[in-house]
């Protein structure tokens, strides 16, 4: 079933209500929403500085062709999350502009589902948007609070303070890997790599992938105490690298600190694991640095939420991004 | 040549200076700006209620393919803008997110050229973005301030308001109608229409498409009497039905009152540029409604911009949108 545009935003998207009424634009004040959907523009009602990013999905770029709807609708608002916890700052509003090439009912509907999941679970109201026909793709702008004014950025960091991350790295790209494995046996008749790994394990790879976690309250918390911070959206290195080039230091990792999930090491070798983690992205953990002095305060502030913190190393003097292992300075492992 | 993400943004988007100190995030302060490009997300200080708004722009969709760069960042622009405008807000801080086939330093120059035209002329500072590998699309988001709190729904509408528009209708249309002509001309020897149309309308009619003037001081000026408002991108009947729907009410069109310009009756005769007025969407121009008792109120917001205002109906008892010509029901004339 192909659908028009304000048909399609009053049945999936405005959830305020159906028919003239949710056109009336009653105001969500509990949200901050003085009109919502359904005017020429959303007005909200900010109570401090706001903190606004955006974020493009494309087919074929950023997910493959095929992409269940409701990944892709969680993942598209994930990667917005994300950005605002590297900022140490509070959600509130999103606005959704798409292109797809056909107006699929069921397809809208479970996109739908995927995006509220997350968005309720962070209390994000979806305020406005557009949608038009094109090739498939999903763009997410969305604005959040700077909680007391504070917020985190690249540029804080300095020498000699403590590089951290949260959660384990490297699972999201393992799951790439997994996923595109898999791809490669529906086309055998004897699957060669189904048999060595855990099924738990493999799941628990490609979930990461698919439903990444931004760790929004734990940027938040770390508002107070971190000095700079960045998401891992394209690889330890290279974000921590953007880190450094904007608090204009460098850092050494010490690579056997570098967290890695049991699931991880359960599929990969412990070389390929550190690849994986070092490079890959999609994970959406944060990297922060942080005072020694404050090395406690971290761990408070992250306690509430359950989520591992761990030092992986510090900001240097310039040079840029360099790796350690047992005290010596190595170059970064490579995918296998 | 082809160049990566953050050269592009750095040489062509990033206008606060070069090399590390722009990643650095220095405020921009008189602008509102707490930290601009460069970072996980932007941060931006509002000092009142914020008017919200996205609006995508897809190649074979809302543009041909091998449209001018300038003219195409400067429509971006200008599609968000008209929707503030309608809202009777003030635009301050626009995000940029696009999806390229390919990363032409010549093209892209030309495209932040025609932008940033238009940003500089209404103040609006560019303050993040999303660019990826893609089909061409451009998705603008824009936000601005509620001056007073103040702003124009479409819902605001009463039975017995005067209907109002901006400028004149119907060029844009007429100027796609004319470069459709042009482009089936280049195929035949002896072109049938150049002679018949004088150059200078024409040509005006095509500049009404490729760059048209969102009536942003319009629509601030406006919001102190307006009862509601839109912009005219789907074309007026269709807009001010959006209009009547969301205030619950009808409305009559005087057709013989619908502002056509010089360049317009120039080219076509009266029947055909009525059609175009009423079906044809892109000229930017704002429909709104006002109380009969705020006449000489309108005509007072409007002096200062020199953009005349004409009164092209009222707003009825429900019954959608009605054409009269001289007191009679008539059909909506229809593009010949």
């Amino acid at each position: 079933m192909s659908l028009g545009e304000f048909e399609i935003i009053r049945r999936y998207f405005d959830r305020r209500g159906t028919g003239a009424a949710a056109w009336r634009a009653e105001p969500d004040a509990e949200r901050g929403v003085l009109l919502g959907i359904g005017d020429d523009a959303a007005v909200i009602d900010p109570d401090g500085p706001l903190v606004v990013t955006t974020d493009m999905l494309v087919e074929g770029v950023h997910f493959l062709a095929g992409m269940a709807a409701d990944a892709l609708g969680y993942r598209a608002l994930a990667v917005s999350l994300s950005d605002l916890a590297a900022m140490g700052a509070a959600p509130r509003w999103a606005l959704l502009a798409m292109s797809v090439e056909q107006a699929e009912a069921r397809w809208l509907e479970r996109f739908a589902a995927g995006f509220f999941e997350l968005a309720d679970r962070h209390g994000v109201a979806l305020i406005g948007g557009d949608l038009t026909r094109g090739p498939l793709t999903v763009t997410v702008q969305l604005i959040g609070t700077a909680r007391g004014g504070r917020f985190l950025t690249r540029a804080g960091g300095r020498v000699g303070d403590d590089v951290y991350v949260t959660g384990s790295l490297g699972d999201a790209a393992a799951g790439i890997e997994l996923l595109s494995r898999r791809a490669a046996e529906d086309h055998t008749e004897d699957p060669p790599f189904r048999a060595r790994e855990a099924d738990w394990a493999r799941a628990a790879l490609e979930a990461r992938l698919l439903r990444p976690t931004p760790r929004v309250a734990e940027g938040l918390a770390l508002a107070e105490v971190a000095s700079a911070a960045i998401d891992v959206s394209d690889g330890l290195l290279a974000d921590l690298g953007h880190l450094c080039e904007a608090s204009a230091c460098g850092a050494v990792v010490e690579l056997e600190k570098v967290p890695l999930s049991r699931a991880l090491l359960e599929v990969f070798s412990r070389d390929a694991a550190q690849a994986y983690a070092l490079g890959g992205g999609d994970d959406y953990e944060l990297c922060f640095s942080a005072s020694p002095a404050d090395a406690e305060r971290v761990r408070e502030a992250v306690r509430d939420s359950r989520t591992e913190v761990h030092r992986i190393g510090r900001l240097t003097q310039g040079g840029g991004v360099v790796c350690m292992r047992d005290g010596h300075g190595v170059a970064p492992p490579r995918r296998v």
